[in-house]
């Protein structure tokens, strides 16, 4: 059985605390959390501790916390030579102290507080110091998810920016698709079917290959149409600007 | 029984013959096509014609063919006062000969040539310019899709702008963190688990309130840690265009 602890009340402390809860093999010995009132809904009481220094042993130490919080709390730690991750996507392995093994634990997801998330199918990106720590950490990822992956810092840190492209991002073009909904009196809802497909058609085709809309076929009729239509500079620039892009990298199929 | 002629041999033209062929309560008397080879593996050779002066009697024409040609296609129709409509989600129910009663039939939806869609789940967008032909329209829509509009002409453009920002600039940021991926030599496959829940996370949330990342949150050391990342002036631009875009639409919340 592996032993784990939690450092972190969050929304992604509190998605580890429901996964592990669940996973075989794993044992969730202590959690740690600045004021305990915001996991009793989750956790039992005694098993919370408000104080680092309470701290009891454990394989590892899961440290969920803000990014600019993970290298003052992984100093705080009053123990060494033990397995520290973080979670975060953007942050180096290096940011742990060490005084202790470190390593990164990285969900590659986006968590919101009050939707369910099925950990199975979300790639969890793992990094450690040395082999063995390597294995213990993948035990754990696999406990909780089919989908693991050896990524290094400096590959995380591109992978991060990569998911505000495939994410952030593309969710404001949800929202300024849904802007010019409501500036023409039309529901989102009628969207969604297109937002499905277009996720849906990734799986399967590269998005290079993927690609449709007036911008990849050069149909300037149609784009300069789209230009007027728009009611805000800031939609006519993003148009302008995505165009551009679409067309230039349609140049290098 | 409804009696529909299909004019046209493309990507649209193709999807509706398959799915009004296995649709109830229509039958397809004739399809047009420049050349019949294009439709032999749907569609009988005999109910092909090539030469638009051989078109049959029928309840709805739908011109599925380029925008541009739609104007000429509807020129050409050897009869008066039938119905007639159009695919188009940019070309306005006046772009056809008012020679015809005219109508638009739009389904909202990226269709590629070898991935098969679910046409019970696309929006169709009906416009007509009488009760009755919006009736006519109405019952094949319904006997292909349970997601029916009415859309007049000037909000299909809009809608139309909004499906470029919905569908053809989310797959080219799809195409951008595909780029950030293999610059780093990590596979796309691991985004593709964040790209379906970005996609699920709007069916229930509007996507201003599911908006994440470090633009929303104003977090400026990863915002520049991400500039200094990437490799090149287009993802950069983007980058801080959509950033700027995302925090000019939090302050509307």
């Amino acid at each position: 059985m592996l032993k784990v602890t939690v450092i972190g009340s969050g929304n992604v402390a509190q998605h580890f605390i429901k996964a592990f809860s669940k996973a075989g093999g794993v044992s969730i010995v202590q959690v740690y959390a600045r004021s305990a009132e915001s996991l009793l809904h989750l956790f039992p009481q005694q098993l919370i501790t408000t104080d680092l220094s309470g701290l009891k042993e454990a394989d590892i130490y899961i440290i969920a916390v803000t990014d600019n919080a993970i290298t003052k709390v992984s100093a705080q730690l009053p123990f060494k030579n033990r397995l520290v991750v973080h979670t975060s996507g953007s942050v180096s392995i290096d940011a742990l102290d060490s005084n202790n093994r470190r390593g990164v634990f990285y969900p590659l997801q986006t968590f919101s507080k009050n939707k369910e998330v099925d950990f199975n199918n979300i790639p969890i990106c793992l990094e450690s110091e040395s082999a063995e720590d390597y294995e213990l950490l993948a035990t754990l990822a696999n406990s909780i998810s089919g989908n693991i992956f050896n990524i290094t810092s400096n590959q995380r840190k591109a992978l991060h920016v990569a998911a505000v492209f495939a994410s952030n991002f593309t969710n404001h073009m949800y929202a300024l698709a849904n802007e010019i909904c409501t500036e023409h009196k039309m529901p989102f809802d009628i969207l969604k079917p297109l937002i499905t497909e277009t996720a849906a058609k990734v799986k399967e085709l590269s998005p290079l290959k993927a690609q449709t809309g007036p911008a990849i076929r050069h149909d300037s009729k149609t784009i300069e149409a789209h230009l007027e239509m728009l009611t805000n500079d800031n939609q006519r620039n993003i148009y302008k600007t995505l165009t551009q892009s679409i067309q230039a990298h349609a140049e290098k199929l």
